[in-house]
């Protein structure tokens, strides 16, 4: 199963913000089953959100965005995804229940937080005002958020059970290879991508600087049905690849 | 002028790392005089680095990639940075000197970060093996680095000259007003971005939690030629709105 990742903020864009919620969101997802195959930053504009869930929702089976959730004239995420499904946004009242349980009085901007395009599901959010929303289109589920990292991090937990894919696994590990220079291991990499490719993905990331402090860690990931096998598989491989740094003497 | 960042590597897509690059990126960008409208992830796949090219170069002036520029098998975005512009790859003898300085032995996989696009410049990287590399086409800037965090600040810094916009600033400034919420300041936010949104963006980021320990950052930022105008006027509308929270007891 796909999935795409969607960044709403100008703050994000201009380099304000590092998009720590893009990595929870990633790890998340790859942890649940699933494939993240693109991940889309766009500025707070109605046409760009529009755009944006359009092309995810023609290319990934589960897409879940962070930002523009809130109560400013600028938070138009929930207007963009409308436009893009031709959805009215209507006022929600469980949703509203939530925010009401939060704020004592409702404003027009608070109530805003609880349009929601119609048929959505709102997500509790247990360190903030805005709830997060649940909706599915064609059997491809949507999940969005707002861009406040610990109320991204509440509202998924809160909903990850509806999007967790199950019997289906991830596992990656990975070994350190001290004093080995990234370009001298390429073709031991390549020889076991040649052996493995199908079975597993062996990506290698440089630690230090190349020709000073040399060092490189070597990655192990795949993901499948069973379990235990995947686990197994991608350890015997990664112990493989240690026997031959080990005999080779990189 | 408008810049896209692209950054490539499933380590980001899964989470496994934070793209600091990115902000980094775009925050030196913004600085210099570009309008950062949009960011793409993708995964370390022929296909969609030039896909992702290809579509950077149809909407904007600057595109700046990062990763898969090393040596590994599955280093490929100047393959793929390639193909989207049916340019050659050539060993290009600048860069092979640059990397010739920094390893004694050249091997294969070591020669392959001195085999570029034709026409490509090789950016110096005090930081790492593989160079940097800029390459013009039809008046649209490229700029392709490595991944390493390090490297992408040292390239970046050693080819800013080339793409710097004269006389073209941008600024921001911001303030904080402490036990505010973000809900409540919405209708004055607004209220100034009717005044003045055609000179400034004005943006608001709650700090803590809305309806416990409130508080909201409030950004006005701007740009144009003239430098002097550009800061006194964000700086005046953002004493407006600090009055305008002291005055009505926000």
């Amino acid at each position: 199963m796909k999935a795409i990742i969607i960044t709403t903020g100008n703050e994000v864009l201009k380099g304000r913000t590092v998009n720590t919620n893009f990595a929870f969101i990633g790890k998340l997802l790859t942890y649940s089953g699933y494939d993240v195959i693109k991940g889309i930053i766009i500025k707070d504009n109605l046409e760009d959100i529009k755009n944006a869930f359009t092309y995810a929702y023609n290319n990934a089976d589960l897409i879940v965005s962070s930002g523009g959730l809130g109560p400013t004239y600028d938070d138009m995420t929930l207007k963009g995804f409308s436009m893009a499904f031709n959805l009215k946004l209507v006022l929600n009242i469980d949703a509203l229940n939530m925010i009401k349980k939060k704020l004592n009085e409702i404003t027009e901007e608070r109530e805003k937080m609880a349009v929601l395009p119609e048929g959505s599901i709102p997500v509790r959010n247990d360190k903030g005002t805005a709830p997060g929303v649940y909706k599915i289109i064609n059997n491809k589920k949507f999940i969005i958020l707002p861009g406040v990292p610990k109320e991204v991090e509440s509202i998924m937990n809160n909903i990850l059970d509806e999007i967790k894919i199950k019997d289906y696994f991830y596992y990656d590990n990975s070994i350190r290879a001290e004093n080995v220079m990234e370009s001298k291991i390429a073709p031991l990499i390549s020889n076991m991508m040649e052996l493995y490719g199908n079975e597993v993905y062996i990506k290698t990331h440089p630690l230090g600087i190349e020709n000073k402090t040399p060092g490189v860690e070597i990655e192990v990931s795949s993901s499948g049905n069973d379990k235990n096998y995947v686990i197994n598989n991608v350890k015997k491989i990664l112990n493989e690849i240690k026997n031959k740094i080990n005999e080779n003497d990189y």
